[in-house]
C-alpha cells in the first residue's frame, strides 16, 4: 500500500441493507490532491463543497470522507450544510482543518442527506481506520452501491536515483473505484484548471505516496482519466457525482520529477484503465463486455461521436445481450451519431469476422462465426470510417432484461 | 375515404412470418407528392431512389410502393439498382411512369434486397388494389413490422364555398403509420427544400384528395410533423430508412387556398399526433405512455434537448417502468442535456404531484400519490426550468425487459 495513509468505514444506517457505508481515507502527515467532477450541470453537494475545498486550500489534503446510499444531491441548501457539516466532525476527529476534508457521496438522489448519520459515526471510524490492505478493502467496500464486485488495482513503480531525482526508491499507486449504473462519465477538467469540453455515479479515489504539486497532478489526473474513465459507457446517464480524486502523500520521498513522470504517468494510466475495465465488467445486469475500436474518423470528435452514439444505442445493446450479430443496428447508429462519414467506405468487423465493407455485406460475412465471436464475454467491434486518421476506443457492455429490472426495482 | 386513390397489399415471401409484406397505393388519376425523409447520414436505397423520383417530377406522383422484412439499407448499387426495378415493374403494371413510384421498405439492414421477389408480386398486387377502407386498412397492416396493433387515422375537413374556393365541398385525410421500434425520428426538410438541423423504422403514408401543389404541401408537412413525429421517442435510435409521405389526389375539387389552409393544417396535424400517438402506445415492450411537458426553457432548443435526453435515458425509462417516483433521475437527465437553467429555479410534477422545487424535494411531495400516478397508462411529467419562455411537448414511453427481449431476438 502506498505510504502516508490510513483507511477504514463503518455502518453508519444510511444503506437500507445495513452494510458498512461511511468510509475515511486519511493522510495523517498531510497530502497533495486535485479530482475532476462530473460535467454534469447538476451536480451534488459533496461536488460543490469539494470543488471548494480543493480551490480553498490550494489541493492541500487532510482527508476523504465517502458515503453511500444518499447521493447528496437536489438537497438544496440543507444539503450543503449537512455536507459540510460532516466535513468539520472529520476534521475535529482526525486532526486536520476542515476544508482539507473532501466529501463524497453516492446513492439516490433528491432524499435529504442524514449528515447527523455520519456525524455519529466519527468515534468508530477513528476506531477502524488503518494502513493495511485490508482497511484500504474495507474503504473499497463501504462506497458500493448495485456493484456486486469490489473494484481495486495498484502498481509499484521502482523508481532509479538520477540528476533530478536523487533518492531512488519504489512509488506505490492504489485505487478503488464503485459504480455500475449511471454510467456514462464525462468529468470535467481537474478542479482549479480552465474548463474544457463537458462530461453516472462513479467514484473513484487514486493514492499515491509520490511527492507532487498540484498542477503535476492535474496533468497526470487528466491523461490516465481521457482514455479511462471519459471513454466507458454503461447506460449514457451521466451522473451529478462523479469523482476522480488523486492524492499524494508524498512519504515514499520520490518526487514526481520530468524523469520520473513517464514511468508514473505509465502507471497511474494503468490503474485508471483497470478500475475503468472492472467498472464495465461488473455492469448493471452485464452478460458481454464490448470494445468499441473506432478508426479513420475525420476527428477525434467524430470518432467519439460514433464510440458514443453506438455505446448508448439501446438497439446495439440488445442485440450484443444474445451475440446477434446485426450489424445494421451498428451502422445506423454511426449514421444517427452526427459524425461524417460516406457509408460506402465504411468497414467493420466483430472480433476479426468482417461484416461489412464497400457499402454492402461482407462477401467473407460468416454469421455463425460473428455469432460465436459475441457469446464471449469481451470482444472487440472495430469500424473504419475511411475518412481519416483520427481513432478511438471505448469500453461498453450489452443491456440485458437484469438491467431493467435492477433499476426498476422499486426499492432503489 | 379520400377520392382518387386504391391500395392493396399481398404476400411476396419477404416476411419470415408469411404475413402480408408487400403493399401499393396508387392514384390512378395522378396526383402530387412530397415526403419528409430520415436525416440519419446512412440512409436506404428508397430513401436515396424516393428523394431522386419526387424531384426529377417534380412531385409528381404515380404510386408509393412499400414491403415489409427487408430495409434495403447498407445493400450497395445492388439494393438501389432493386429497388429502381421494383419501380419499373410498378410503373408498368400501373400504368405511369417509374420515376412517379415512390419506394419504401422496412426490416432488417444488410440483407439484400430481394427485387425479385416484389416484381413477381406484381400481378397479385393489380388484383387485391380497391378503394375502400379495407383496401387502405391492408396497405396499414403489410408493413407492420414488430407493431402488434394497426396504425391509421382519418379526418374529414367541411368545405364552405368562398372568394379564393368556390367549389363547396369535403376534403378528406387518411393516414397510416409503421413503428414500434428503432423510433426517434428527426426527419430533414420536405424534399427539395433547404435542409435544416437534421433527425426508427417509421413509415408514414398520408393521403388527401384535396388539390394543391408542392410548396404548400410542404408547408401543411413541416407544420404537421414538427410537434408530432419528429417529437416522439421510443429507443433514441434514429433509423435509417423513416419516411413521411403526403399524396394530394385533387379528387375532392378543392383547392388549398389560403381559405381552406388553416382548416387542412389543423385536421393534417390532429391525424399526425394520432399517428404519432399510436406508434408510441404500441412500442416495443411498452406498459406506459409519458408526456414531457418541458416550458420555461431559455430557448427552444434547450427544451428540446432537456425532453430528448430525458426521453432516452435508460434510468428514467426504467423507473417508469415500475412507476418509480424517482425523480431525480430526471434531473440528473436535465442536467445532462447540455440545456442551460439553475437548479435552484426547476419545478417538477409528476401528473400533478409536485415534487421538485426551489433546488429540493417539494414539501408536498407525497411518493404514494405520485407512485399512483405513474401507475396510470398515460401521464404527464412537467418539469419548468425556470429560465425562460420555450417550451415543448414530447411523447415517448417506458423501457421494459420486454423491449429488451424483443430486441434480443436473434431472428429479428
Amino acid at each position: 500500500m502506498p505510504a502516508g495513509f490510513v483507511w477504514g468505514a463503518v455502518r453508519a444506517g444510511i444503506k437500507a441493507s445495513g452494510n458498512p457505508d461511511v468510509a475515511i481515507a486519511v493522510a495523517p502527515g498531510g497530502a497533495i490532491a486535485t479530482a475532476m467532477y462530473t460535467s454534469n450541470l447538476v451536480v451534488a453537494a459533496p461536488v460543490i463543497v469539494g470543488r471548494r475545498h480543493l480551490l480553498s486550500t490550494g489541493g492541500r489534503f487532510g482527508a476523504v470522507l465517502a458515503n453511500a446510499g444518499n447521493a447528496n444531491c437536489a438537497t438544496g441548501t440543507p444539503g450543503i450544510e449537512g455536507c459540510v457539516a460532516t466535513c468539520v466532525a472529520a476534521a475535529q476527529t482526525f486532526g486536520c482543518i476542515f476544508d482539507e476534508v473532501v466529501p463524497s457521496s453516492t446513492g439516490i438522489i433528491g432524499v435529504p442527506f442524514p449528515a447527523e448519520k455520519v456525524v455519529a459515526a466519527m468515534p468508530a471510524l477513528k476506531s477502524a481506520v488503518g494502513d493495511t490492505a485490508a482497511h484500504a478493502e474495507e474503504f473499497a467496500r463501504a462506497i458500493m452501491t448495485t456493484d456486486t464486485r469490489v473494484k481495486m488495482a495498484h502498481a509499484v513503480i521502482p523508481i532509479a536515483a538520477g540528476p533530478e531525482s536523487p533518492i531512488s526508491g519504489q512509488v506505490r499507486i492504489w485505487g478503488c473505484a464503485k459504480g455500475a449504473g449511471m454510467i456514462h462519465p464525462r468529468l470535467g477538467t481537474p478542479v482549479g484548471t480552465p474548463p474544457a469540453a463537458p462530461h453516472a455515479t462513479m467514484l473513484v479515489y487514486l493514492f499515491t505516496d509520490i511527492a507532487a504539486d498540484v498542477p503535476d497532478l492535474n496533468a497526470a489526473l487528466a491523461a490516465a482519466v481521457a482514455p479511462s474513465f471519459n471513454s466507458i459507457s454503461i447506460d449514457g446517464d451521466t451522473s451529478t457525482n462523479d469523482t476522480v480524486l488523486l492524492v499524494a502523500s508524498g512519504a515514499s520521498g520520490v518526487r514526481l520529477t520530468r524523469e520520473v513522470t513517464p514511468a508514473f504517468d505509465s502507471a497511474l494510466a494503468d490503474v485508471c484503465l483497470s478500475l475503468a475495465h472492472q467498472i464495465i465488467a461488473d455492469a448493471e445486469g452485464v452478460t458481454h463486455v464490448v470494445i468499441l475500436d473506432i478508426q479513420g474518423a475525420a476527428t477525434p470528435a467524430d470518432a467519439d461521436l460514433v464510440a458514443r452514439t453506438i455505446a448508448n444505442s439501446p438497439l446495439c445493446k440488445t442485440a450484443w445481450s444474445s451475440g446477434d450479430p446485426n450489424w445494421g443496428r451498428l451502422l445506423a447508429a454511426a449514421g444517427r451519431s452526427g459524425a461524417i462519414f460516406q457509408t460506402e467506405n465504411v468497414r467493420m468487423w466483430i472480433a476479426a469476422e468482417p461484416v461489412f465493407e464497400y457499402g454492402v455485406r461482407a462477401p467473407e460475412f460468416n454469421e455463425a462465426a460473428a455469432h460465436a465471436a459475441m457469446m464471449q464475454p469481451e470482444y472487440t467491434i472495430t469500424i473504419d470510417l475511411g475518412e481519416g486518421t483520427a481513432t478511438t476506443r471505448f469500453l461498453t457492455c450489452d443491456l440485458t432484461a437484469e438491467y431493467v429490472r435492477i433499476n426498476a426495482d422499486y426499492s432503489t
